[in-house]
């Protein structure tokens, strides 16, 4: 269930410290030490999966109910403007540790002139939305 | 649990169509008309709650069990360099419709030239970090 070599697995078993903020039976939150705002807490599950597509379910509800948690208490704690739960999968999409991990990034747009998770929504082509949608349901 | 003049309820009840990818009891996945890459998926609650803070635990897991099988899909069909998993809570965190909904966003980095989701780590002040973490704690 751990991964040799793995910085979150290393911090889940006590080996590397953390700034912890809470633990349960199958996850840990701690704080991001390179953090995209004040506030940015990471989830991990204990157990070593690389990516969403290896999550079992009781673990990936798990997470999500302590990502809950966390989020309640970051709202709590911090009253920012928001917050955003970010999650990435593969190096592709700019997954740095290769140990499935929740993001929780407190917002104050535009107050925080974060250009992070921002975008300017555009009318999409539907002849490719269509295309797309037809690979992703042939793909289940 | 449907709310009048909500988007994502009119979706899921089949007053406005939506180019359907998946459906099950608690949960419908649509693709996003506004895509911030190709194959953007959305991920919803059949009943209507604003965000994160307000999912009940069986939604929660739904929604989360519903984005898992998602993206088995989309790596099958659409066979990106990753996908980033995205859910914002509030208006500071550029949330646009108020029902709680998890984006699937497929990516290509570098390939895709997307700023969005990037960031460079940077280290972070430890006093700031402790004392984000004891305010989160103080919030539980």
């Amino acid at each position: 269930m751990s991964e040799e070599g793995c910085i979150f697995c290393d911090i889940v078993a006590g080996k590397v410290p953390c700034y912890k903020v809470y633990e349960d039976e199958r996850t840990l939150a701690f704080m991001d030490v390179n953090p995209v705002t004040p506030g940015h807490v990471l989830v991990v599950p204990k157990n070593h999966v690389e990516n969403l597509l290896e999550m079992v379910p009781g673990d990936l509800a798990a997470v999500h109910q302590t990502t809950q948690k966390i989020a309640a208490a970051i709202m709590k704690g911090l009253n920012p403007g928001g917050i955003a739960i970010l999650q990435l999968n593969g190096k592709g999409a700019n997954q740095v540790v290769m140990h499935y991990h929740v993001h929780l990034i407190p917002r104050n747009r535009p107050k925080d002139k974060l250009k992070i998770l921002e975008w300017e929504p555009k009318k999409g082509n539907v002849r490719s939305i269509k295309s797309k949608m037809e690979k992703i349901i042939g793909g289940m």
